[in-house]
């Protein structure tokens, strides 16, 4: 994978001189406008395997929308019945393809979202065919439940997707967290964010074994594409002298087993499929709202699915490319050690400092560029000029 | 009872066309403006055998009500006194026919909220006789404690209840629910309405012995007195073939035990009492909130009492027509069985959709007549030109 | 201490007519707005014990504000990290004279709000000296940390603190109960309320061993330099006749062994330094909301320490004038006795008095009269026209 570094960035240069001082969301209006989500994209949400014929509830980007499954297929239709306004997944299976109102049965098509009988009112009954809920695109991919959420016609799922997970053969495992408390962004951020992780992380047990560094200089590069935008440190620190202070970070006496992290993780002990995606840095985002984390022998993805304006879904999602015997190593793995210390504990500390942010004001700092630019993707994929030209829809045939 | 049918209703004739499409409570503006509830209607509150000389609170029409006994009468304070605030319900009886505020003594004459005391200010106090608190007309009537609220001369309480509850001899049994979730409106058109009884609550455990059918021809008809609507049926089905979709309802093992519920329950079995009243229809409603189901042996009230906009107190009655060993009887049938599936169980599934309704907007469908009929009830009684002539208060000498 | 009548104080004289009528607090236009209480005072927070180097986060005036330890001396900054909103108070001490923020290490002087550090951005990071947060003045006096919260110089602590607890020796022993609900003013004035004693306590267990009057004749004077209010009995009743209800209060069998609790609780038995004091009354109240009563042998006080709008801490401090073996039997008495049936059971009562107080509007009555003359000795301290005469700065030398 190349990468054009952020320099050569042209919509960089387009950008009008920002008012000095204003450090809060108000710099970018599309972004701050976009408290429910970005609209026109596939979202994650439930484990195919969970899904049934028993319809199940999800909010996506301020929407109730019912799941369930026919057969092979999964349908999407928004969760509230035209009648009085039951929910949906409340309801259940009557007949083959359709889904009942528990209130008064009315039993919509799951595939089109038609009112094709109103029980209670015979067989006769003159509102069928002149009702009906809307329905949303869906995909089983991943072993994930997809629904796009949006007004224009939906993208292949594919082409908003990380190439490499259709390309590889992988092994998967993950954890799904409806209601996560905050507004998505604040958890993009935090995910993206260069800063944080060399001081809210540092002593977590899940870093037993590796030597963080204390900071990096770091730029962002976006992918040639445009999908990603990567964090890449130029230089790494592992303790300092701060002047008046004292030195930090301090080693301690675990250090000693410790696997120093170099910029971006590369090592011979890098997975060689993870090593032939070429990536230039270790923690990668892309629209619309998805972080991938280069360990170095298994990609760690987590999407923030937008919810409410406070909530947000939270899907983990760690992929090991081995199949075979790997694969049955890989998920003893996960499930002894990495959901419990990684999926659980810490992401749990992202978790709380989401919880704590109290922003805007803010008052920003030079690792905040992974922020920054960030909102500048996010900002410049919504504004109305680049409408016709959205960055993952447009570019791969 | 003698009835007449809906279309020879004149006040139908009177409508203005309602605007194509509409169809939300906006029709309705004397019913949409009834949040919380309708006045100058007597109310049932508590079980007369539960008051004594501890005051008790209640919330009726966003109004604080405090009960208090008073030898063998019952009395009814507005909940708050005038000094700083305080419940007066969280006080006590100090003196006889008295309450006394909790915080400073300030102690009113439960007949008519004078103050008539206000102890740490001396005998002498010059606040004595120059504050009350608002006064309610109460009566004690069918086990129950009653209250009037509103702003005229109160109706004679008989007039505002059901006439057969004067006329014979019964036992009665029931549960009082505070704050149950949902504006009273719902909770009456969830009552009243024909359509949701043959899905919601085809399949509970009270049906066990019951065929309910499918769906029903039915009309809505006055009271001779203007004063009941009852759901008339006038053909019902039990099984139909829905196009494309298959029977419903099915017919199920249990079902051989099943006896028909017919048109008007009318039968055999038929409790004579209930017989003598010549009811048109199994269920009727009237106002401000009343609804009775008429089953083959006793008949079943609730009263749907307005709290503040989210919640009311639910009111539910059964009576037998019966004394003696009938009455011994009755009571053991009640509270083995239909207290736990009938007042627990099966209007506990109203609950949970009174909770569920999300509306206006809604899309009504034929069976709705019977909720719009409503409606159409409370807007009349309610309009100006009609406010000499209340239904039940003019027609009863 | 030397006291002039209410009479005689000029502030009352120079007051508008009130209009006939109005009863609550928008006569008191300043009180009013003090929603979040009295700006530039000192309050106390926290046991001076309890506060160590872990960061503890307090609310006061609607301001969060961290407390920390460094060394012998307590510092206080604004509890809000200016980078992304993060709590301070969740943070740690990582160098000694500092205090982290959890979330990116950004690291405050705690003398002076400075930030002296942002780590993960390395020694050289252009931020640092470039952010500073707000710091607060505190002081350690008598085993409580004190901040004070205002715009103004502050004022010396003990200018602000009753006097003789810097004249004597003594032991003191409290509770301290941060997120009491209610306003603090509702809590002032139950505090200061002449006529809720009378009725709301007499039947307490605390009240055992005392004959409470039923009521009293009561004026309120000030002392000479203004800063305290008294209450002064004139005379008191311990029963009376009311007429058609009855005689109250009723003498109880366990009267027998109480003591008459007399005007200004004068007695042989009373504590030589409390006698000293001179103080013309038993219950006396200053700004910014500090209570005190003087029992026979220890003085209580109480302060409420506004956070928000619906909440105060609640600091209760009981005062005995001995040391050595004095000082033992009064720590004795207090954790068997008094913390429990006074300090819990007893203000207790008070606390529920204040979440039940739903005012205005109210009503008030002859004993009120010491809830109006605080308000009004707020509402004249802060007065435009007093804004340079502050009462107990200006006063002492």
């Amino acid at each position: 994978m190349t990468t054009k570094p952020e320099e050569a960035n042209g919509a960089r240069k387009e950008r009008k001189p920002r008012p000095q001082g204003l450090e809060d969301w108000r710099q970018w209006p599309n972004y701050e406008a976009a408290t429910l989500g970005l609209r026109n994209y596939w979202y994650p949400t439930v484990w195919a395997r969970d899904l049934g014929d028993k319809p199940q509830g999800v909010k996506l980007l301020g929407e109730n929308i019912m799941l369930i499954r026919e057969g092979s297929k999964v349908y999407a239709l928004h969760d509230r019945c035209p009648h009085r306004g039951v929910k949906l997944s409340e309801g259940k299976k009557v007949f083959p393809g359709t889904v009942s109102c528990p209130y008064h049965g009315w039993t919509f098509d799951v595939t089109d979202g038609r009112l094709c009988a109103a029980l209670p009112d015979g067989p006769d009954s003159p509102i069928v065919g002149n009702v009906s809920v809307r329905s949303y695109p869906t995909e089983e991919a991943l072993g994930l439940v997809w629904v796009f959420v949006g007004d224009q016609e939906p993208t292949p799922l594919r082409d908003q997707l990380p190439e490499e997970l259709f390309t590889h053969d992988f092994v998967a495992a993950g954890r799904i967290t409806p209601g996560r408390y905050g507004n998505w962004r604040f958890a993009v951020e935090n995910g993206f964010d260069e800063g944080h992780a060399r001081y809210l992380h540092r002593d977590q047990a899940f870093m037993m074994f590796r030597q963080m560094p204390g900071w990096a200089r770091t730029k962002i590069v976006a992918s040639e594409d445009g999908d990603w935008l990567f964090r890449v440190q130029e230089s790494v620190e592992y303790e300092s002298d701060f002047p008046g202070l004292g030195k930090w970070p301090r080693r301690k006496i675990t250090q000693v087993a410790q696997r120093k992290m170099t910029p971006g993780e590369v090592g011979k002990r890098l997975d060689p499929t993870i090593k032939s995606l070429n990536l230039p840095g270790h923690i990668s985002v892309r629209l619309p709202g998805l972080l991938r984390v280069a360990w170095t022998t298994y990609l760690h993805f987590e999407w923030y699915v937008p919810e409410d304006e406070n909530h947000h879904r939270y899907v983990q999602y760690a992929v090991r490319f081995k199949t075979g015997l790997g694969d049955v190593a890989f998920r003893l793995r996960y499930w002894t050690y990495i959901r419990w210390l990684f999926h659980g504990k810490f992401t749990g500390r992202d978790a709380w400092m989401v919880e704590e942010m109290d922003a805007p004001p803010e008052r920003l700092f030079r690792p905040d560029v992974s922020i920054t630019r960030w909102r500048r993707l996010v900002e410049s994929a919504f504004e109305p000029k680049r409408e016709q030209k959205k960055p993952s829809a447009a570019k791969k045939p």
